[in-house]
């Protein structure tokens, strides 16, 4: 199956990251996949929820769809509620807090927010690879500031999807693909190849052993490819080819 | 590592399921895991949603949970908005859709509604697989009536849980089991073996490859003890010990 | 005038009550008037509200219809706001603090939510009659617990609708007999004949004197026939046919 | 027991009705009970609900309190609701309706609004029975435009308080005789001595049928003092003192 | 161009001020330009807002349309939000407090409603002016009891509209002329000539220097008539005709 | 007085701005006025509201803040409501509707949106000038499509702010000036000098005419400016220097 911009099935699309985008914000980065956009900050506050144990901290995730981002103008969330946004925001959280090790911030809470720009697939796996090099960046400023003695960061994590579009598996869907796949994964993966989160869904139909194997694989390769960028990003390693 | 209820790690609570709980529903059932008790029903309206193709019906879910049903009362969703029950009730009808023809319901919308009695501890798969009888029955009765002439439904669904808890894979979680869990799943699948939505997180901790496997034994294993159960109540089969 | 369901025009609906049918819930039962069905519970909280004085706690109600309660699927109350059962709400709280002592559970707060199965007609009249039972069972649990040493309740309390269908005094309408009421009166009383609340509207038309007395007159023996009732689930006192 | 104001138990306060107090709408009074003010506007809509058989028409009514009206400031219900707002705006519309034959104003639906500027006490009374003015000016000048033929207004009707205060039943509770009552009655009822609406409660306590009936009769000769009142202001018929 | 009411252009509508309409509040006024009516109320809170420096006082303003104050009744803001009634309501707090010295009245909040009874063009200038009636008359009160030594208002403020009328520049708009004027000025001003607030709006075109100079002319006249007339019925100054 | 930025009081920030930011939106720019920095975006929709006369079209705009736009976040406005956001949408809508001639869209409404990705002050006259830019785009597409003859913008249109820092007017305040302002105007004009909008505001003290002449004279100018620079970007003008 030919895909629109000749991309092979297990390959993904460009991936870009800005670092700094929004100088007032702790932590911040542009990141895209292909068309998609979105513009991750993380800013910190010197208070902890409640329900967090004495010495330690916590961290947040809103994820957002500006008006123009997509091809019809999405009406704004105020005053209503979109189920979706706040679902792919406690996705993000958890993907996020799945590689921090919350005693080495006490007292501080981080907010991820994840604003896409400009959609075409994949904002949620966008969101948690650029969310993740937010949180880096302010993490970095914490250290250097003082405020904070050595990074919550475990491991570099970074999120890919995959599907099942007529019959063939294929990674990082755009958003043609992404509308007439027959099912899908959003699969989040460390640096060391373990699992975070995984996300099947066959809606239009159930999926076989097989199938969920084949999009398994492709993810895997998408992640390392993606935290292979954002190291050669924060930490100017050349990326390998 | 022993649990609370004898139970081995690979054995499910008792599932019970009572038919027509609520006979003002077209389709209803009371079905209970353990502790974990779930009214579902299921009602028909005579209008398709704007964005389904002519010719086709939709299904769609919501879920909640009574005040009265965890130990400590849960405040009611009145003026404020629940992301996990949101959430839930998306995944709730993702999952019944996938086993759907939505071709022999033209022009029908069934709504499933779970509600939970009492929370222990795997409230959203207990809906899957209670919201699956009373599709069941709703449509019994649309054929009985004349309303439709062949059924949707393509195949049995049903869902469970498990999760790493204490380093151990435990299938079918309660919610002391729950609260400890490292990881967790929440598989869905249908009665040929294949899968209709998994959700694999591991807030605590990434997870590995081994870890994942375990899982997804266990659930497929729980997945066809309660498709057995729910064949022998809507067909009156008697379910293999 | 012939009902429905052959009943005389002074005789209640069959009446059931399970009791302790959410166990989670410190106090619950399961009503039934005829083919209305009520979850009851009561949740008690160790803090009493800024308003009430102090040495002395309070009771709160909620009412609620589940989704599939009623012939055509009613919409739950998410992010909006149905007058009706605030109101309700309201209605049970003050007639079960019509027979409570405060001074009896200071520092506490008493939640009673009804939740509505099945609805046939009654059902704010069952919410309140079961939700007498739930508060009962809480406080027995109370006083067994040693949380508090004696009693708030002071009395029992019940209450029954009746209403003029075709000229005719009827007691405790179904919802067909609702539905074509001239006037309806919702009475609340307690063991001793006296009055918790009286609510009578003639929305179609106003009603004289007489029509008044003879709805008052049904209300008050169906008041009674509930406590006996509840007096037999609660205490094993056996009902006088 | 001595009232505040010297009144007899059995009195009412001083009723004002200034008639058009708000000219852009149909129909409007400023109304007065003693210290207690309300503005009552009817809104004439050329459109009925679609619940209301073909053919008829409607009425509605809205209650609020203006911010002002209470010595501590009451917040406005900006995106909040006000049960009790609520809850008496259903009892305005459903005692008005009492005396309403809707077939004499087919396609139009009258909107009553009650503004409390001031209160003291019997709100939602003064309100029902400022309504009721309104309502009838609002349908003379429908009849005079010529947009309906006869009025839809069959009786007069009007609504007081009374309340037990200290053992004894008083008429038309000010502020400070309410706050103290063991038991009120709201009573709506129309120029023949019928009954549109009885609500009686004893939240502190139950009340008994001597007591309930010393109220009632109170009521009665208060809404025949208010109906007088009404008639000199819209009829010019002069009071009997 | 001709006025409707035969006005002159540079001449304003009668102005009555009723002082202490609403007794309950410190201070209030029922304030009048030709049919535009305004009740304005101020309110005392013994608590400043948080971010206000230590040792002042705060004053904050709202601003809400009755449902009958306009021809086609206005719904209520009930559960939803009016963007022009909050504006409103911020400009009349900005303008009342370009007046202030808060620092004489430390630890307390004015709070300023606005509520329009009957709507005929002006009513953010009239709220503005009688807001300042309302606000005046509550540091009477506060002055009387002794709670601030001295008064927190350095000058009179009052304001009033203009607007360009099929090319004319018109003082004090009717709600036929502001429907058909190209642009509109709202102008507050003080005693001494000097601007709180001027909004300058050309919604169908851009207005030039000259039409803008006219405007303002007008508008100043019309400010120092209005507070001319807040005098005389503060301080019983007589009016200069 | 010296700003900190070394420029001099009438001297504007630099003014940048990117076209086409965002390819999915019909028209999109990024603005920079300094540190400040506002993604515009015009949606083009082929339907006119019910309210615009027949034959005509109509323009709408929102504004909001990202919540890193700002050093401390910015709370979302999901589920609230917030004021200045919605008074400065009606502002941006106002603004460019006075340039525009809706004869030349008719059946078509184009949504101006202006997301502020980072706040230095001016962000309102930086959504205005940078919305222009948006719209200009747009309809230089509609017109390429052939869906509409001719362009509906009459003028250049763009805006910005100067205030009274210390007793001395300055151009084009950035945060910490404007938060030290005395009084502040916002400016919009177009390219032949005239006005369409003023908005002079002196919360803290009211200001003078002469005051306000020099800054109304500084704002003239920094528009001028800003139009130059429209002029170059949209249609390849040399700025004059």
């Amino acid at each position: 199956m030919a895909r629109n911009d000749k991309r092979k099935s297990y390959q993904m699309r460009e991936i870009n990251i800005i670092k700094d985008f929004m100088p007032n914000a702790q932590g911040s980065c542009l990141i895209e996949f292909g068309r998609t956009r979105v513009l991750c900050t993380a800013t910190v506050q010197n208070q902890a929820p409640l329900y967090v144990p004495e010495g330690t901290g916590w961290l947040t995730a809103e994820y957002s769809m500006l008006p123009g981002s997509t091809g019809t103008r999405k009406a704004r969330e105020r005053m209503k509620y979109d189920g979706r946004s706040i679902e792919i925001g406690r996705l993000i959280g958890r993907s996020l807090r799945s590689v921090m090790d919350f005693t080495a911030i006490p007292g501080i809470t981080i907010t991820i927010d994840c604003d896409v720009i400009q959609a075409d697939g994949g904002t949620r796996t966008a969101s948690i690879s650029g969310g993740f090099v937010a949180l880096y960046l302010a993490v970095e400023k914490l250290i250097e500031k003082g405020q904070i003695e050595r990074s919550p960061i475990k491991k570099y994590v970074a999120a890919v999807s995959a599907g099942m579009v007529g019959g063939t598996p294929l990674l990082d869907l755009c958003y043609t693909e992404d509308s007439s796949a027959e099912a899908d994964m959003n699969y989040v993966g460390d640096e060391d190849g373990n699992i975070s989160e995984i996300q099947v869904s066959g809606e239009k139909r159930t999926i076989t052993g097989k199938e969920f194997t084949d999009l398994l694989m492709l993810c895997r390769q998408g992640v390392d490819r993606i935290i292979a960028k954002q190291k050669s990003v924060l930490e100017h390693k050349k990326e390998e080819e």
